[in-house]
């Protein structure tokens, strides 16, 4: 891609350096210069005050771009040993840290996202926490645009050429995303490869199912079912090997406090003695409760605006045969184009109030809740016009039709026409397979599109802009001659969007509800996520290289909510798939418009079945994947072996390792007699003895006990048996 | 009761006193002499190997006591320092154990229950991993009758009397039970105490719903499955929180590997070095999978007897009419209480075996396996009558009555009479309200009596004839006269009974699914259940002090297999109580056997819906639980806590736990210009730099870097908002 190209056409040594500069403060200058200088000088003090150096350059016109690099290497060495203490602490590493500081450090040495994690926190965490407490945007920082890390443009480069030019991604691909961009981001691409991979096996059946059982089939249903119950499995497992092999297994255990928070009372924590900031969860938990409300809110309104678009479009394209009709049936497209995404986008910020009312304490808490709501409004505009569809359009469609006269009656007011030609109406039975095609295909396209070129168009017209505003400004031309490319390079970078993962996890797990819901009604679809997915993985990884900022390099053990909603759509498939083959095979029309041809028993009793047996396949599949062994688990093996065997060896002498119990027949006869000798010796001297001690006394080492019982034996009646 | 006062009746000094045995061995004299004589050597051998002193004296007539306790008081402590270091490697333990064993001793001593866990397991565990290898009743060892520790009267009467005066159990008790027989049998008791304490309010609400909502009311069933779904998911934050206080979360991670493992060939593991035995886990799946077949040998089993005597019993109180009716309607139980046992023994016995084949390596793993096939079997005994009252008798009753008639033709052919005289056949709607009553009134009484009524009797029995039989023999007469009374003692714990914990959670498993499934037929059913357990858990108290040997103080984290159990219990509990409330409530006659009158889609849209409130209640109710703080978890965050002050206090100095960062504006500021201006003239001493160093260098220190900010500031275009 040209945008690439244009990135990395200058080969330049300096392609690869930064600076040493560790993060790059946006700030941006208001319009009362007095409050922004005083603001300026705020910042430069707490930047340095947790001990980072900082130097000043202009941004865009309005803009100033102060770079910050850590001034003393030892506090953030501290910084470092204190985050690994903490891990060790909640299990996340297995082996002490070294309690000599230097040691621990040229035994493991910090990689690169560990220093920007631990830098980036020193610039915001709370200053009782010890950093410096800048919240970018929020109150006294409210002109803190952005604080970001700057990109390794010579590792880009290459990875892009790497990926581009390979089918898979093994581990070491991921490893470098691992070590460049941190685990959270690391985990997205893992995910994906792994879905990618297991797409494999449906895309062949499904096109096997297509030509040879054709659609609604039984068979494709209940094998795409087992395997997204295997593929779901199957990642919960290697989620955790990952975790375990990247050291961060747990690790979402240790939650980062969110700086928003606000507190009811202080108390005193009686056992750390600290000061813990409290708020009542039950109030916590009323305010949750508001997401019932919000969901059934979300599932009004945007079905309002579903089922009036699909009326509309039923009766254009289905029933009116008048003028302009060819015209006329974009009209529910254009409505839907221009509502859902204000609606949206509404209903979100709505889901972001109510999250922040939440006042939750920690960010993994206040996303995960997000995520939540977010989920619920992409599941809702994702698949209700499939439902509807299905459950309205090919059941009750001859019953309801009739009331779409409405529209007719509507339109013969406003018409010159006196009556509106209609044609009589017929349930198409392609409805549902056409919507279908346009979900896999046609939208995933546009979106490749809205992902990738749109960005890509918008910066470089928006650049264009920039160019032509700030010529003759100050910016650029006071650069220093050899910083000058350097600082555009972070002028450009400057302008770019956040990239945030949630947002490629929302479009995979949407897309993953397709697949378990609906690809019963076209068995392609996998086959089309196959292919989609190939690109989606490449045009990702570009996004992150090339039309985002570099992300801040977050730890995380999991792919988090993301984890309940791809269980939650394959259990939900096993409901819904199974309904769509109940109430359509057979006959492709299925029950013909006319609910009365269906037997509810029977539609519930295939539901209540097919549930069922999904849960006792999940059991099974669970448990046989529980008995495997991995990677991961045998690495904490030998890391536990190891850490055992050197604290034994410290304590009970390095022949305590090899053989557990030292002494042979003999020895062990010895210390016995030796040991029961004695005491008897020194009781002997005080003259008689307790009870216990005559008792132990009467046979005295293992012969004397070997004697006596065989003369008891001797003696003894035999058992019975 | 008459066998406290007799065991405690004596209240000598030496009551309390075991003669500092540890574990007493029970060694049967087999009828060849020669070999026993042999295998009482190699015992005596193998338990000095190890360390262990041995004393043996006459047991019963035919067996002989071995006496056991450890030699070296350091052997001991090294292995259970081993123990503590395992322990702290899997995180059960928090604080690492103090590298000096001396001092980690001192600060954390032996308890009794620790000690006589690590004597036991040097005892019976393999011979390469430190143990003697003693497996009583297998191969070699066929001899040994038993290892048992011995019974502290002292503590067992005083507990007996405790629990005998008072209502309620508290975290003190607990503690007890935990300190003398271990995290196993505490388990229990707390679980018990729970369920109790739970019971309270179902019992009083049956009782209201009893007087006032009669039965199949579907608000007692809503609030029944409400009051299941908050004691389970309860139980299993409690688990969690009393497993921390305990010192044992995760024990379950540890796990001990079992005698008869069979291993198909050995490995040499490549992280640890170690010969790793090797059964391949496809090849366990693979019997696993014999688990289906079995289930469904047991129900067809267990289920063609219920179908048989239910329809003799039908037809012999319902349809029946002629001579010795009285007699005749005893003939199903009678028939019931011969065969199920029998049956229910040979079930049990083939599952066990199906377990031995799924060749488990470690014992907990046996014992999940185990248990689950162990509650299919109780499953079906306990529920089936009930199942088939519901959903035949009552609903098909009528349509299926007059098949009974081939009785009534059996019988003809025996009869000398020429017609059997019946009478018209009616639908008893109050059979399943009588089936209840049973199941929790007299069938739990019965069960108490079974339970420790008959092994007192038994054994009063049993003595009184050993006593006969040993007249005149050598084993008593030969005592020691000061040793006698002690050796009398442990002759009677040696008949005991092993305590089998699994015995009693499936009565209460069972219990709780009557309460789940089955209570909206009569609302007084919580309230006989928390009677009966009342009782129950001082039988049970009981049951281990008095008829009972000591049990191995096992660790534990969890109530284990049976928490699956319950869960499910509770899970099914909305299916089938749904089912129930909607057939027969509204006119208590139900459906009155004619199946058509059902409307078969309404009771499966009730019974989805009802799983579904049921599932998304539980969903609402973990996450609230989620919420909330307990001891335990404050307990683990002081432990964390009070460790990381310590690492990092030994680490960075005591300064770096007050306050993280040490320098202030002043000092961060000089510390930044001073580096700064140090490497300002190495560089320039060597004339020039890298245009990293000169980058950082324009602005050198805090003050020049603001300054310089606020001059770009005042000239900088203002951003638009």
């Amino acid at each position: 891609m040209s945008s690439i190209r244009s990135l990395y056409a200058s080969d330049g040594g300096h392609l690869g350096g930064n600076m040493d500069v560790d993060y790059v403060v946006q700030y941006k200058v208001s319009s009362d210069r007095a409050e922004a200088a005083a603001g300026f000088t705020q910042l430069i003090e707490a930047l340095t005050r947790v001990g980072l150096a900082s130097e000043v350059r202009y941004g865009d016109g309005s803009s100033l771009l102060v770079f910050v690099k850590v001034a003393s290497e030892k506090h953030l060495t501290n910084h470092i040993y204190r985050e690994r203490v903490q891990d060790w602490l909640y299990g996340v590493r297995i082996t002490t840290p070294n309690k000599d500081v230097a040691k621990e450090f040229a035994d493991q040495p910090v990689t690169e996202a560990e220093r920007l994690r631990t830098v980036y926190l020193l610039i915001t965490k709370p200053k009782n926490q010890g950093g410096a407490g800048i919240a970018p945007k929020i109150g006294v920082w409210r002109n803190v645009e952005s604080i970001f890390p700057l990109h390794n443009h010579a590792f880009n480069r290459r990875w892009i050429k790497q990926w581009s030019t390979k089918y898979f991604l093994d581990d070491r691909d991921l490893d470098q995303i691992r070590d460049k961009f941190g685990e959270s981001v690391a985990f997205y691409f893992a995910f994906m490869q792994s879905y990618f991979a297991f797409l494999i096996f449906p895309a062949a059946f499904g096109f096997g199912a297509w030509l040879i059982l054709g659609q609604y089939s039984w068979f494709y249903a209940i094998v795409s079912s087992l395997w997204s119950i295997i593929f779901f499995e199957w990642w919960k497992k290697k989620e955790v090997d990952l975790a375990v092999q990247w050291g961060v297994r747990g690790v979402s255990r240790i939650q980062r406090p969110r700086t928003q928070f606000k507190w009811e009372h202080e108390a005193i924590d009686p056992i750390t003695g600290e000061s813990v900031k409290v708020y009542p969860p039950m109030k916590r938990f009323q305010t949750q409760l508001l997401q019932i409300p919000f969901a059934f809110g979300c599932l009004a309104i945007l079905g309002a605006l579903y089922v009036f678009c699909f009326s509309i479009e039923i009766f254009l394209t289905e029933i009116y045969n008048g003028p302009f009709k060819s015209y006329l049936t974009f009209t529910p497209t254009i409505i839907l184009t221009g509502l859902l995404p204000a609606l949206s986008t509404i209903l979100s910020s709505f889901a972001e109030k109510l999250t922040d009312m939440e006042n939750y304490e920690t960010i993994d808490n206040h996303h995960a809740a997000l995520v939540r709501k977010l989920f619920i409004i992409n599941f809702i505009t994702s698949y209700t016009p499939l439902f509807l569809s299905a459950f309205v359009y090919m059941l009750f469609g001859n019953l309801l039709v009739p009331y779409l006269d409405i529209f007719k009656t509507t339109a013969e007011q406003f018409s010159s026409e006196e009556s509106i030609s209609t044609q009589g109406f017929q349930i198409n039975p392609d409805r549902l397979k056409k919507q279908m095609i346009y979900f896999t295909v046609t939208a995933q396209i546009v979106n490749f599109a809205l992902e990738a070129i749109v960005p890509y168009v918008k910066r470089k017209a928006f650049k264009e802009v920039e160019r032509v505003q700030s010529k003759g400004k100050a910016s650029a031309s006071s650069d220093v001659l050899e910083e000058h490319e350097f600082l555009e390079r972070v002028r450009d970078e400057a302008q770019l969007d956040v990239y945030d993962v949630t947002v490629d996890y929302r479009e995979m797990v949407i897309q993953f509800g397709y697949l378990s819901l609906f690809s019963a009604i076209w068995p392609l679809t996998p086959l089309c996520f196959l292919i989609n997915n190939w690109v989606e993985l490449r045009s990702d990884a570009m996004k992150i290289a090339v039309s985002s900022k570099r992300p801040i390099p977050w730890r995380d053990d999991s792919i988090g909510p993301w984890l309940n909603a791809l269980g939650f759509l394959s259990w939900f498939g096993s409901l819904v798939s199974s309904a769509i083959v109940y109430l359509f095979s057979g006959d492709s029309e299925g029950p013909g418009g006319d609910p009365s041809n269906i037997a509810v028993w029977g539609l519930l009793l295939s539901i209540l079945l097919s549930e069922h047996v999904y849960l006792a396949a999940q059991f099974v599949v669970r448990y046989a994947l529980k008995q495997m062994d991995s990677p991961g688990l045998q690495k904490e093996r030998a890391e536990r072996f190891a850490i055992r065997k050197q604290v034994l060896e410290e304590s009970l002498g390095p022949e305590a390792i090899e053989k557990p119990l030292p002494p042979t027949p003999q020895v062990g006869e010895k210390i016995t007699r030796e040991s029961l000798e004695d005491k008897a010796r020194e009781i002997s001297a005080h003259g008689g003895g307790t009870p216990e001690q005559l008792f132990w006394l009467r046979q005295q080492g293992m012969d004397e006990t070997i004697q006596i019982g065989r003369s008891l034996i001797s003696q003894a009646k035999a058992a019975k048996n």
